[in-house]
């Protein structure tokens, strides 16, 4: 596995860029996993009330789904600073075997999400689909 | 002091997001200052090549003054996750007051920068204005 790959998967959180109707933009932490070729980033760990919909992330991408996520190590040896840039587009998952596929990777690399029975919340997953990866530094 | 002023003072690391002419974003992690109102992002530690104004995020700014940044833990432990959120707008300093504090302030905090000579590197400062802050968790 070459190493961008290995650094994609190998890391527990990313931060997702989304952009509003006018053209504001959202970076929120998230969790993800890759499957070689897109990521998948769930709705979410925390106990969010609002209905999966309300959540901004969401209108974000049903409203542009240009996306950015940015995986990156921070070290007080700036020599060893690394980041991967995935540039993109976003799609909303809520069925299907790339849904049900996705929940059980995360539930997989993440067992915080077995304990929370991620499988039967229902809730939307997105997928991000990279159009561009750039990576610096020592990754 | 605040927690949600200690919370980003204390941090070595945040993640930026602009947005392009067209709507797409751009997230990419920074080292900042910040003075109690407003954040301050210098270009840049890296070896760029580039003039400071063919940088993506720069040009981003000029075109769309619109950002978004976050600071964030990560931790196994859920319970500990938290983040602060910034919404607001950029400016591009590139000489006077604001610019010479941020550059003062930089290198009290980066020792790094020291190094670099940031100082009499005539390198644009992006002023993060917070129009929102909001957070989340345990910070």
């Amino acid at each position: 596995m070459d190493r961008l790959n290995q650094f994609i998967l190998s890391h527990r959180v990313a931060r997702l860029a989304t952009v509003d109707k006018l053209g504001r933009p959202l970076v929120v932490p998230i969790c993800y996993v890759y499957d070689g070729k897109n990521l998948y980033s769930p709705i979410d760990k925390k106990p969010k009330l609002a209905p999966a919909r309300d959540i901004k992330r969401i209108r974000n991408i049903i409203d542009n789904p240009f996306i950015s996520v940015v995986i990156d190590d921070y070290d007080e040896d700036w020599n060893k600073l690394c980041y991967v840039i995935i540039h993109g587009r976003a799609e909303l998952l809520e069925s299907g075997e790339d849904y049900q596929m996705s929940l059980k990777l995360l539930c997989e690399k993440y067992p915080q999400y077995l304990e929370m029975n991620l499988s039967s919340s229902n809730l939307p997953v997105i997928k991000v689909i990279p159009a561009r990866i750039l990576s610096w530094g020592a990754i």
